[in-house]
């Protein structure tokens, strides 16, 4: 088992990472005497974990309860958040109790914003099954939903107790999850280190075909990136908007296609290539290097280009965005492998990225 | 003006006490240098001051729209926060804008909770019009909404910027409402100080007379209280549950109502009677102190007895309350005037004093 620990202060908390861990929940939620736990897990990943997270915890509190909520981004949303807060109320859990988010991002997400809302805050546990939400999502403490106007508009910062990664999880992963995750694997890589970069390249057949070593090892180095950001940046006052790389072009791709066509993580991966491009347009980024980061989106199994949207539109949902602060759309962009910086982008250049892109 | 600060660290903040502080909003507002100012208000607020507001606010930012929202608890649920949010995000207001509650506790909490969650967070300022508001909901950070099962059971600790108490707002605020406002005043005294408790007593004609000296010295009494209670627990981890005295009582008659038949000071007025009677049961207060609260309670134009509620009903609605804790209701009890702590009491003893108080 490997351990990264984000350095918080008083709410620092461990990330377990390795095999058979799920089996071992006892161990890392009884430290929290909670007085209940109410795992949330969505249609697709109870039948799969549910039981086996809920015996685990056997005699952890006094009550465990499962609260399923149906599968997708598209219900990232208020209704499935006013569902785990109604059950928690019926059930009449108190400010000690916990929640145990079991699931990808989307299931991570809606757990901890409720945690973060119930009661004014309660604690959250992150379990997350899937390569993206081990290596990105559950890390730091960013909850939310989306909301018509735009992705993650709505939420708390609202950090876990503990995030515990079981690897075997990742054998039941659909492929496309799996290079999904290696998206944010390669975010990391090119937003903080070089090194790890490459060390990622050379891996992604192995990290493709589920080798479980290789996992473990991306999983705990991306966790480590990530970890070393948030601590000195927790509420993205500065440095951590640097991990938004490749998410504003990827948000707008999501939000142009209903949160439906394609994975977050996928979207992220064209936008990791479209920025790369952008990042080459305004001088920061060698044409080479710009190459190599689309042919690293290609061998994870990642969309490079996606053709036939709207560029006039994409700006328009850019501006929508979250990143956006007193009008101006603000990108970040790679200055070289394994370093990014945040700077604003004529809007002359984005449209003419989009256009070599695939936008229309 | 008056002027008493709630000291936080870095989330330190003023309050604001004195007549004709509306028209000045632009001095309190302009420090925050808000990229757009969100007024929230309520169609009863609206009509008095929204515009008065905004002209006073002109020129502090690029764009200042006004949210009106209907009045009343039992509009304090989700679909007023959505209404804030949807506005918000059709004005595409970004991370440097500032919402602006101007109205009662209702649409304090409301805006504060909006605030709390839109974009994982921005500013609020309070601009409190009723004296509930003024004297004890607009200070602390604690902002929320009402679920069916409980009042307040969805919110965020989330502290404003700057509250801003103009007296003169009290001229238009109907008897009733000024009443409820001193059931908060009579607590601040009972829970912290007995001096400033006999002399609200020896006050309460002017106050209820709306004499602008007598409100700016208890407003500015209760403020002082409250913030240094709040800065030594701003989380509510202990001393500051003090602040609920009358409030578990008060809660389970709001909702047995159905937050409509008494404003929520008179069910906290009412609740400190019933406490102060509870605490004599438990040996902790005299039966002529527990007297002379009852007595300031009715000077104070609140109810202190209010008939033909179900205890049975109400002890389980106490259940449901946040203050219960690993399945044990407790109470805050009043030990002598000026000095209140937290015990858990045998139900037989809440079961009599409710029956003793009108209940059924």
């Amino acid at each position: 088992m490997r351990n990264v620990t984000v350095g918080l202060g008083p709410r620092s908390y461990p990330i377990y990472i390795g095999s058979g861990l799920l089996d071992r929940l006892h161990a890392f939620v009884s430290p929290l005497a909670p007085t209940s736990i109410t795992i949330v897990t969505n249609e697709v990943v109870a039948p799969l974990y549910a039981e086996r997270a809920r015996s685990a915890l056997a005699g952890v509190a006094a009550a465990t309860a499962v609260v399923q909520l149906p599968d997708g981004e598209r219900h990232k949303q208020w209704p499935s958040v006013a569902h785990v807060l109604d059950s928690m109320v019926q059930a009449r859990v108190d400010r000690r109790g916990v929640i145990l988010a079991l699931g990808g991002g989307v299931v991570g997400d809606i757990a901890g914003f409720a945690a973060s809302i119930y009661m004014r805050g309660v604690r959250h546990v992150q379990v997350p099954t899937t390569l993206l939400s081990q290596v990105d999502s559950s890390v730091g403490g960013k909850t939310g939903i989306n909301h018509s106007g735009g992705k993650n508009l709505i939420g708390a910062f609202h950090q876990p107790s503990a995030v515990v990664s079981d690897t075997d999880t990742l054998k039941t992963l659909p492929a496309r999850e799996l290079s999904a995750g290696l998206a944010e694997v390669l975010k990391h890589g090119l937003v903080a280190d070089a090194g790890y970069f490459e060390r990622i390249v050379a891996a992604l057949d192995s990290l493709r075909a589920g080798d479980g070593v290789a996992l473990a090892e991306a999983i705990a180095g991306s966790c480590e990136i990530k970890a070393s950001i948030v601590a000195r940046d927790e509420k993205e006052a500065g440095e951590r908007a640097l991990l938004n790389l490749g998410h504003t072009f990827g948000h707008a791709i999501e939000a142009m296609t209903g949160y439906s066509r394609w994975l977050h993580g996928e979207a992220v991966g064209c936008g990791l290539v479209l920025v790369a491009q952008l990042s080459h347009a305004v001088g920061s980024l060698t044409a080479s290097d710009a190459h190599r980061i689309r042919a690293a989106v290609a061998s994870a199994g990642l969309p490079t280009r996606i053709e036939g949207l709207s560029a006039s539109g994409a700006i328009e949902t850019m501006r929508g965005d979250k990143k956006t602060d007193a009008g101006q759309t603000r990108f970040i962009v790679i200055d070289r492998i394994g370093k990014a910086s945040q700077r604003s982008v004529p809007q002359q250049v984005v449209l003419e990225t989009l256009m070599a892109g695939g936008f229309v």
